[in-house]
C-alpha cells in the first residue's frame, strides 16, 4: 500500500496575530488569510502559503485557553504540525498497532475533515494531527 | 519582487534515530535516508521526504553536543524549520530592517549553500533558517 501524505500545515502559536502576519508574509512573499475565529478552539486563525504546505497562525481569542496556556509555558513556537493522508483509517490503525495513544477519537476539523491528534510522549515530542485527505 | 520559497525542511531533534525514521516512514509511506554524520554539528542526520519538504531528523552523535543539550531541556520536538529563498541576501536585508537578529553570519551549511539562522527570541520563539536556493 503507498500512502500519499503531504504535510497540511505548521501551526504556530502567536501572542498576537498581526505581527505574525506581516512576518511570513515577508519571509513566504505570499499574502496571508484574513484572520477567522474558531469559536471551539477559541481562537483566532490565519494561512499563509509556503510551497506545497501551509503556516496557520493561532492566537488565542480570549484570555484562558488551550493556546494561551501553551504561550505561558512555551513562550511561543511550533505548537503542532498536521499531516494529510488518503489512508486515515489504516494509518491510525498502524499507529496504534505500535504503542502510539491517540488523542481521543476522530472528530471533525476546522476544514470539514477528519482529524486526529497522537499523544506528543508518543511521537518524539511532537504533536501531530492527522488530517484526512 | 517576488520572493519565491519554499519549505525546504523541519527538523527534529531525537535521542535515537532509528524508531524515529520507523515512524516517520510509517506516516509519510516514504523512506528515510541513510544517517549520515555531519561532524562539525555532532549529528546524526536522515531526511524523509513529505510532500515538497522533508522531515530532517537529528540525533546527537556525541554526549555533548547542541542537540543533546536542546532533547534534556525540551525533551524532544521540533528543533528547527528551514525556509529555501531565492532571494536570500535582500530578504536578509528586509528581515533585519524588522530589527530581527541574525545568529552570525551567513555560513555555508550541509548541502553547500548558504545559510543563516535568526534569533528565536525575534520569530516568534521559532527558529528559522534561511537557506539559499
Amino acid at each position: 500500500m503507498i500512502v500519499n501524505t503531504k504535510l497540511s500545515h505548521l501551526a504556530v502559536a502567536v501572542k498576537d496575530i498581526e505581527p505574525a502576519r506581516e512576518f511570513f508574509e515577508m519571509i513566504t512573499g505570499n499574502s496571508s488569510s484574513n484572520p477567522h475565529l474558531v469559536k471551539s478552539q477559541k481562537v483566532n486563525t490565519s494561512f499563509i502559503s509556503i510551497g506545497d504546505t501551509h503556516i496557520e497562525l493561532l492566537e488565542p481569542s480570549e484570555e484562558i485557553t488551550p493556546i494561551s496556556k501553551f504561550l505561558e509555558s512555551k513562550g511561543g513556537g511550533i505548537h503542532h504540525l498536521c499531516i494529510e493522508t488518503d489512508e486515515f483509517d489504516s494509518l491510525i490503525n498502524k499507529i496504534k498497532n505500535k504503542n502510539i495513544r491517540t488523542l481521543g477519537e476522530p472528530s471533525i476539523g476546522a476544514k470539514g475533515k477528519r482529524v486526529i491528534f497522537f499523544h506528543p510522549k508518543d511521537t518524539f515530542g511532537i504533536l501531530i494531527e492527522l488530517e484526512e485527505k
